[in-house]
């Protein structure tokens, strides 16, 4: 369990990354956020740039997860790889590969919310698909949020209660916490009037923010604050009125 | 390998779901495609409803595959398991999961592609979000689709250029022909503008459509034809002049 791990991320952001790193800091793992590093230590950009460039086990895009001298990319299946390292995922195969399935549920989920904003395309500024953005906003308030959300409480409840997969915290519980966070951050109007009807994920939510490496590394600098780059970004014209 | 599988998925629509009839049709699995049998033999739209409302290993949405008693959704994650079953995926884990990373962006590729036609909600029309189609679908044709085939591209030659991952047939081979097939069934002046850059993947894929059990289920009636209803859709107007 000594190994050291390499995280490639914009540096700027939560966005997906955040996933990875809760993982790695609910474990206490030795990590390095690269591109937080200065350049001159060789982090920036530039240090994403070329492990994207790589021509083994070449990533798509960000995260990246570097593991020894294995890269593995795609946000939830990093997580799939660090859990059972990191004590994160339950011990027998059928249930990590359900938990895989939720947390990939997760990530189509943050996908459709990162769209909210960006229903045309992220090569252009949200200033230029502002009418698109209300549209599609209003549909995810709607018919997406309820959708997902209503699912993950349905898991959550059909497992007793306490966590989504299993009977002890993984990956999964705490990207929960990361969803409503990040949802709470966007929408808050949209999302606390619908709040009430998932209080299941809000006490699991509540439980992963008070777990002692959580909570401090919410207050540390490490956590990158919300802002208007990352997947969840507070467009108040967005929001229900 | 005398497993017998159920699929569950819609019984219209190529989709998502021919990502992982494609594997089981190479491997001449034994299965059943259990929506497309008549609702008086337990098939139709209710087959699917019922394997949703699961409370053990909860779907989110379809494709399902049912393996014994377990079931298991999300489209790379059915193939990811079904890979090393169906002699599909290669021996050691890091290749199969470096094999699941890229089936996974293939995943994120076609959910773009879905988006073209639907950018605003898959609740509306797409009657009722044609002006936000033709946006998204040139921001698709200029920056998207030559971003993830380029990505396909290089990681094929990088490996020598007969098989996406390993040295031996992949389900990742099998999604490739499936790509590029609803491709050019979508956006046949795009996609034909663009395919002298990807002579890598148009060999590939012509090599899967001459594999013997993958031509005769594309001759049979078990290969759902395209439509407007499924992944891929024709629409003239969203492709380029």
């Amino acid at each position: 369990m000594s190994e050291r791990y390499e995280l490639y991320y914009w540096p700027g952001i939560q966005g997906r990354g955040e996933f990875v790193r809760l993982a790695l800091e609910e474990a206490g793992a030795e990590y390095v956020d690269v591109a937080r590093l200065p350049k001159e230590q060789g982090g920036g950009v530039p240090a994403i740039m070329n492990v994207l460039a790589s021509t083994a086990m070449t990533p798509f895009a960000p995260p990246v997860l570097k593991i020894g001298d294995r890269l593995v990319a795609q946000t939830a299946l990093i997580l799939h790889v660090l859990g059972p390292r990191l004590g994160l995922s339950p011990a027998d195969e059928p249930s990590r590969i359900f938990l895989h399935q939720v947390q990939l549920t997760i990530a189509d989920f943050a996908d459709e919310a990162h769209d909210t904003h960006h229903p045309i395309g992220s090569s252009l500024y949200y200033e230029d698909q502002k009418p698109e953005a209300l549209r599609r906003t209003k549909e995810f308030i709607e018919h997406r949020m309820p959708k997902f959300l209503g699912y993950l409480e349905r898991v959550l409840a059909t497992n007793g209660g306490d966590h989504l997969v299993g009977s002890a915290l993984t990956y999964a519980d705490l990207s929960v916490f990361q969803l409503l966070a990040g949802l709470e951050y966007a929408l808050p109007r949209a999302f606390s009037a619908y709040l009430p009807k998932i209080p299941g994920l809000r006490g699991l939510a509540d439980r992963v923010a008070k777990r002692p490496r959580i909570a401090a590394y919410v207050a540390s600098p490490r956590r990158i604050p919300f802002n208007e780059h990352g997947l969840f970004r507070r467009y108040p014209e967005l929001d229900t009125p």
